[in-house]
This record gives structure tokens, C-alpha cells and sequence, in this order.
């Protein structure tokens, strides 16, 4: 039997920031909190890391909920699928684990969120699906260089231009998320790992 | 005398979407656009881009407002130096524009506009501020490797926990809004040209 | 409950080589194929594909196994570390699943395998681990820079000189088989998906 | 009103070489700045930094008349274009700032100084000015792959060998140009920033 | 007459390692060395170097015959100028000696061995050996971007999958020795410099 | 014997540009390529390239002999060896076979001339050549980032700033000759393979 590796003990941020207990937050916060946990299993970390200001936490919520749940042509795991290889492009470790657990799930195909975190391009998708990806990825590593030619490609593959604004909008959110996490060492919450394998 | 070259023929972004006019927006928001009238002297175009859906226009101006605007030991000043030094490294073209505006307008010094949008290295800077735009560029350019040495060099340079958060908030955001801008090719109002020279 | 997607569907490579039956292998191969079936369950793919050639498997599985079983002061669990971080960086779809995998079950720690492949600079690791996986990483990414630098720092963390022989070697040998099966567009086992979470 | 912030305090170039008052350097030379301070209404930095060595400041006078001035099939105008989006891509800030002021005149488009040095990408060009800095910007960016699609695309956009030398040469001589006015630290004269806005 | 620079003094590779003289090694292996005398003139420092340790020594000479010397429908040649363009792409000094060497004598060129070292993409190739060498580039220089596109182009140019898995190999190995030929500062044997000029 | 493989077939450069006949040269011109046909044993073809324009040849041999010839503290190896490690990372053929011979000539070390040219870092050099070719070299790849650091550097392993200027005016040079040559396809003369090896 193995002895345990230390990789991740107990770490939620590098950052000192003074995190009160859920109970002091105010009442519509409090309540968003318990809605995840009842609906995820658990209170994800960047919420509670967040939570050091309301002010902020909110804006977050806001923009995260109305891009990732919020009206779109795109679907919810696209959504997801566009998230995680953002994140695997700039190596976000939080957003991987956590958004590859989400396509886990939401695709019912363990080893797709496996590839998406790993080489999107080792997978075999759709038409349509490689060139959202394709996408997401050159405005990731390449931004100065998206232009015409780049939004043509999705055109072409069926997109038109409101799900190339929602593409871009969720793409260009996760290399925010991406940089703030990694920039104050955010930990993913351990339940992610195991879950939809 | 010279001809008049056509580099950006009154073009406001690429796709096509079904930007309301403002009559038509919720008062609310109304309000706000008649504020940045005032303030600013004109509708920056994100604003009026974003006004397609009100729900991504509130998202978009809570985020910012809060970020941007908000509480902070960064002054408004820094925030828009980081702003300015990410968008150089993305070159998005519509966030150089207008926050290199912001920096020549609220520094005094138009050198200082035109230096962190051509290489913030060549400024004279304090060693604050070196840090500081040392860090956004970093985490921009190469956010897999923003780590416990790049916070560290953040601590000499005398910012604090709460300080590291803001700058990679800041830094982070941008790095949201220059992918967005340049995905859907969204041009700046032509007045931010020569303000502030 | 979600439908199925189809990312992976039961695929091996895209070359067309005439892989033989196991029963035309010559005997020494198909014991050894044998031995495999009874270590680890099952037949991993690489070999499946090599054996199109029996001496190139003869030739891939001796420098295989004397350079990941044989003696080293390198234990087991440390090479397959290496493997895993040499192939993130080369974005390996097979060698991350399979090596990630096997330090997930070496370790008993499946987050650990998950930090290795998404972003190793993001895991809690003694000095020595990480002084010996920047080796790896900077090896395989910038292989014309490395050079005494390097050297001097991986003894600094308490390697000899035998111990950079092996460090390089692994290193080294990850960046030959990520670019073949990449190359080749080889998927790895299903089983080693859901395998040590 | 804004304090004054000190970016670039009266500042020329970081090394310190013996440059000798204009009125000890040879006839020719005092009557050529005399020229400048004439038909640009100052004497640009970079003049007066290679004026401690006399033989030097005729070379590259030389050359530098030759080729911006010279006879060519590419306008003065597309000439100042090629060198903006070369020092962009190197970050030259001196060159940007001085060769984007000489877009902003020659073209009498502000806005088109400013594309150029932020990203000609986001400017509405004609075919044959985008091929041409295109061409200007892969053969700053990636020399090495240089080759005959290259110079084919060049061909496509209606250019002959001779404008595919010229281009070349003007491109060539600003990677050279860039190189030295960073590598000395060299600051542009104020006068640039306000002019033809 | 100019005074000897002292650039590459008699030293073989960083790593002290207890290297043993020839006459303690197995007799194969003494045999085997005693060809190399034969056929090269020398016995290459690489095989000095792995001579520390046998079973090392064996895997390493039992892939490289198999894979530079054994059935193939490359040419020897050929697998040769993948090994050199290979060796340049990641500058190891010691496979870019040897191979350019073994370029220069098989085919009767010496400017080909100095083109494929220096910038294979100035040579005048054969659109078999374009194509060829362009894969082998690709495959080093962006492992995780290589896939179906990349395999037609090789389809395109004559090559059969069995072709393709000898390019993938040949590239493949040469970025296993490449990096721990640098790794351990290994050096080339002197004679190969002036020979087959 | 081999056959004779054909990499470089009696080709001068890719552009069809009216260069003349020696004897249709300005006297001037004339004299100074017998001095080369005296000096060096035949014309190098960048000259001959050069003279379809005779004022670009002379702005060019005016430059090129200022830096290479002229006065400096700098030896005319060092100019030659900076020469070699610019046009090696961008990976000029032309010039890295010219010069490569000079350092071959000038030093009396056959095998640092190809050190220079496959990776300098491999070379044992004194301390005051290997910050002299780090400082080229990163000016060459990484212009935008040189800055105070690297004159440290420099300074600290004894250069003056008349020294600098001098590694940063040929190391910039070659930066333009480099994209000249590649871009127009310049092949460097024959006779310079088999010299001084």
C-alpha cells in the first residue's frame, strides 16, 4: 500500500485575506451559498475565497452565472468545453479540476474531460465542436492575432454571430478566472477528483 | 497637404447584433449611458456594444465598476497603468486607446500613455510601479508560471495580500476584455485620440 | 442522465500497419504480453502497435524497461513523474493518461497525478521534486538553454551526478515517445481512465 | 489638476559617450542638422547620440537617407508604415514614438499612427498596404521561415521584385534601428507625442 | 597566423561518471566498439559516455541500429537529414557534428549538411524531402499541435503510413538524444569537423 | 561514391533585379571589388546583389566597414563571432556560412566557428566572450525585454559603454543583414564551405 503524497495540504489560497465565516455574510449571499451546496455537493473554494468582499463576490457571481447558466445558443456543456481549454492553455490548475469534473458530468464521457485538460486536439469531435474549440484556444494563446479570417472559420462551421460573441465571452472570461487563480494560488475543492470518473 | 487615409471607416465592431437604441433600454441603464455622457463626453463603444443584451451589459458594468471604481489601495491611476500594460502585451487595440487616454489624463503625462503602450520597460518608473506592471505583464504573457517568486517580488516592492488580489483582479480583467474586444473587432470613439495630448 | 458523447470512440491509431494476431508473435513476445495482461490487466496500446514490427518492440521495450524498472536512485514513482510532467509540457495525450495513472496509483495521491499533468508549478513538493521536475520541464521546453545553470541546480537539491544521467534519461526518453504518439495519433487504454481516483 | 508624473525625466540614452557640442562636428554635419532643425523643427535624438563618433553618424545618415528618402516604388508614407509595424512588433519605443508621428503627418489620419502601433491587424487596409506589412511583420517576428509563400503573397498583392527589395530593406534596417535605440536606452524627443494628433 | 582559440578543450561531457577503459567491457560489447574503429575511425564519445553503464549502453545501441541502420523505406540518407534537422531545431552541438558529418559524406554534399544545420528551408529539396523534413520540424518544435493535417501532408507527398511511422521515429529518437546529449554536456568527437568537406 | 545530391544549384538570390557587369560599375566600385576578388579570392554575392543599385551598395559597404573594420575596442573576431551567434538564432544561411568562416579563419579554431553557429552556449568561453554573445543574442530574440539588467551585465564583465554600443551596433546590424538575406533568398558563395576547416 502506498504511503500518501503531501501534493495538496489543505490549501485553499496563498493569499491572507480576512474570510469570515458564511455566517456573517449578508442574508442573499448566505443564501446563495447554501443553493451550491445543495446543488454541487459542496461550497466551491473560489466563492469562499471571494467572499473576503461582498462587493466582489457578487460582481463575480453575476458575470459568471449570466455567461455560464444565463440565455445562449451555445449549450451548457459547450460552455463548459470552451472552459476547460482555456484553462488547459494557460494551465489553470483550479479551473481545470473543477470545469473538467463539469464536462465529466454533463457529457456522461469521462474521457472527454480528460482530453479537453490534456490536447483537445487528440479528440475526436464534430465539426462544429472543434472549431468552437479552436477558437477558444487561438484567442487564448494568440489574442492580437483573432481577426477576420478566425471568425470566418466559425461562421463556416455554423456558428452565427451571437454564439461568436458568446464564444468569445467565455473564453475571454476564463482567462480572467485563470489568472486570478493561479495569481493567488487558488486550490480546487479535493471533491472534484474523484467525482464522474 | 495630405489625403485623408481610411484606416477606420466609422466601423464600430464586426458582428452584427441587435443593438437597441437607447431609448429603447431600461432607465436604469439609460441613466448610466446619460453619466458617461456627462463624465466622459461620449458612449464609450463597449457600452454601447454590450447593449444588445441588458443582462451582459449590467454583468459588464458591475464587474467593471467595482474593479475599476471601488474601494482599493491602488489609486484609479494604477489601475489604468496595469490596464494599459496588459492590453499592450494582448494588443487589443480598443483598450490602448482608451486607457492610454485614461493613464495621459489622469497622470499629466502624456509620455506615460505612450510608454506603457509601447514598452512599459523603457519608462522611468518607481520601483512600485515597476513591480506592479512587472506582475501584470507576467501573469499576461505567462500565467502558467505566476507563482510564489512573482508574489514574493510583489511583497518587496511594499504591496500587501489585499494589494496582490487588486492587481491581479485588474490585470486579470483586462486580460478578459482585450480577448472580447478583439474577437468581435470592437473600435474605440474616435475622440480618445486626441484628448489628453 | 446524459447522453453518451463520442470522444474516443474505439480508436488505437491513425496508421494502417499490420498489426499481427498475439498467437503470430514470437514466443518470447507473447509471454511478455502475457506478463503485462497479469501486472497491470490489460495490454497497453504502445505495445499493441509496436508489435507491427517485432524489432522495434524488442528494441522500445528494452529501453523501456531498463530505464523505468532498472536500477536508479531514482525510485519508480519518481520516474513516472517526470514521464507525466515531460508530457504535459508536450501535451501527450496517451503518456498523460497512462503516467498519470501510475503515479496516481504509486503515490496514493490522485491529486497528485492530477497537479502533474495540468500544472506542476502548483503542487506542495519537497525541494528536491521540484528542483528535479523544473529539470524535466526545462529540458524538454528550451533543450538549447540547458546547460551547467541547470546542472548546478539540480545538485544543489542533493542529485549526483549519476542521478542527472537518470533525471535526463527519463526526461529525455518522454520527449521521444510523446512526439511518436502523438505523431502516430495513439489512445491509450480506456481502463486507466477511472483507475486509482 | 494632476501632479506631473516623471516617466521620462529630460532623459537621451543610457550610455554615456563623449558627444561633443554640434559646433565642434565637421561642416557637412553642422549643415545637415542645420537641415533638420529646419524641415523638422528639431534635431531628433538619435542624431545627436551618434554624433560622438563622426564616421559612424555618416553611416548611418547614409543609409537611412537611402532608403526612406531614396527613389522607391513604395511611398514615403508605406515606408513610415513598414517601420511602425516593426518597431511595434520589437517595442521599440523610440521608434514607434518618432516613425508614428511621421504616419500620423504623412497620412493626416491620426487614427492610423495609432493602429500601427498597436496592432495594424485591427486597421482597415487596402490589400496590397496588408500584404506589405504582413510580410514587414513575419520577417521581424520569425526570420528564419521567411521563404517563397512569402514572397508569393507579396507577388499576389501586386508588388515586383524590386518593391519585394525595397520592403525588405526598410524592414531589415528598423530591426537593426530597434535593436540599437533599446539596447542604449535611447528616448525620443518630447516634441513627437503632441505633434499631429 | 592566428593564436589557437580555446573553445571545446579536450573534454567530453560534464557528468563525472565511472566511464571504464574498453578493455573491462563485456566482449560483445568490446567487439562491437572494435567495428565502430573500423567503419568510423573512432569510436564515438556518445558511446564512450553510455559505456559507464552496459545495460545503458545495450538499450541505446540495440534502438539506434534498429532504427538508423534497419529495414526502412527512408534511405539512410534520409534518416540522416531528419536527424540533422531535428538536432537543429533543438541546437544540440554534438548531433548537429556527428549527423552533419554522416550528411556530408552519404550525400556527397557539403553544403547540404551546412543547409540542414543552418536553415533547412534554404536547401533546394526535393518536395518529397520538404515535405519530409517539415513534418520532422513540426514535430519537434510543436509536438501537441501535430495531427491529421500534418499526416496528409505527408500522404500528399508519396509517403505510405509505414513511411510516416519511420519519420516519427527517426524525429523522435533524435529528440531523445538531443536533449541528453545537451543535458550532460556531451561533446563530439574532434574529427568530425574536418571530414567530407 | 555517392552521387551528387542537389541542395544549392548555382543559385545567387530569388529576386530577378538588373544587376550589371562588373565593368558597367562606377570606378569606385570597381576598384573595391577587386580588392575583394585580392583579399578574400572571389566577390561575396551579397555585393553583387547589391549593386543592381549603386547607391545602396555604397550606403551598405559604407556601413559594413565602419563596424567590422573600423575603430573599436572590440576585436575583429568578437565583431565576427557576434556575427555568427545573431545569424544563428535567426538562422541566416548566408551569413551564418560567411561569417562562420571568418571566426573558422580569424581563430584558428575550426570548431568554434561551428559552435557559434549550432549553439554557443556548448563553447567553453572566457567569461567577457560569453556575456558578450548572451548580451547579442538575447538583443536578437528578445529585443523588447533588453534593458538596464543586461548593460549590467555586460559592464560587469568589463565592457565600457563605448563597448556596448559597439556589441549592440553589430549585433543589430547582422539583425538587418540576416532579414535582407533570407528575405531575398541569398546563397553565400561556394568557396566558404571547404575554408580554414
Amino acid at each position: 500500500m502506498p504511503r500518501r503524497y503531501k501534493s495538496q495540504p489543505g490549501h485553499r489560497m496563498s493569499l491572507k485575506l480576512p474570510v469570515p465565516p458564511r455566517s456573517k455574510l449578508a442574508p442573499d449571499l448566505q443564501k446563495y451559498f447554501a443553493v451550491c451546496d445543495e446543488r454541487i455537493g459542496f461550497l466551491p473554494n473560489v466563492l469562499a475565497a471571494y467572499s473576503f468582499d461582498q462587493a466582489k463576490l457578487r460582481a463575480f457571481v453575476g458575470m459568471y452565472n449570466e455567461l455560464m447558466l444565463g440565455d445562449s445558443r451555445l449549450s451548457k456543456l459547450e460552455r463548459e468545453m470552451i472552459a476547460v481549454v482555456v484553462s488547459s492553455a494557460n494551465r489553470c490548475y483550479y479551473c481545470q479540476v473543477a470545469h473538467g469534473q463539469a464536462v465529466r458530468e454533463m457529457s456522461g464521457d469521462p474521457a472527454l474531460g480528460e482530453l479537453l485538460v490534456m490536447n483537445y486536439r487528440a479528440a475526436k469531435l464534430s465539426r462544429r465542436h472543434r472549431a468552437m474549440l479552436d477558437a477558444a484556444h487561438a484567442m487564448t494563446v494568440a489574442p492580437a492575432e483573432f481577426g477576420e479570417a478566425e471568425r470566418a472559420s466559425l461562421r463556416k462551421a455554423g456558428f452565427e454571430d451571437r454564439d461568436i460573441w458568446d464564444i468569445a465571452a467565455v473564453a475571454s472570461f476564463f482567462n480572467m478566472t485563470n489568472r486570478m487563480a493561479t495569481a493567488i494560488d487558488m486550490m480546487p475543492n479535493e471533491e472534484y477528483h474523484s467525482a464522474s470518473r
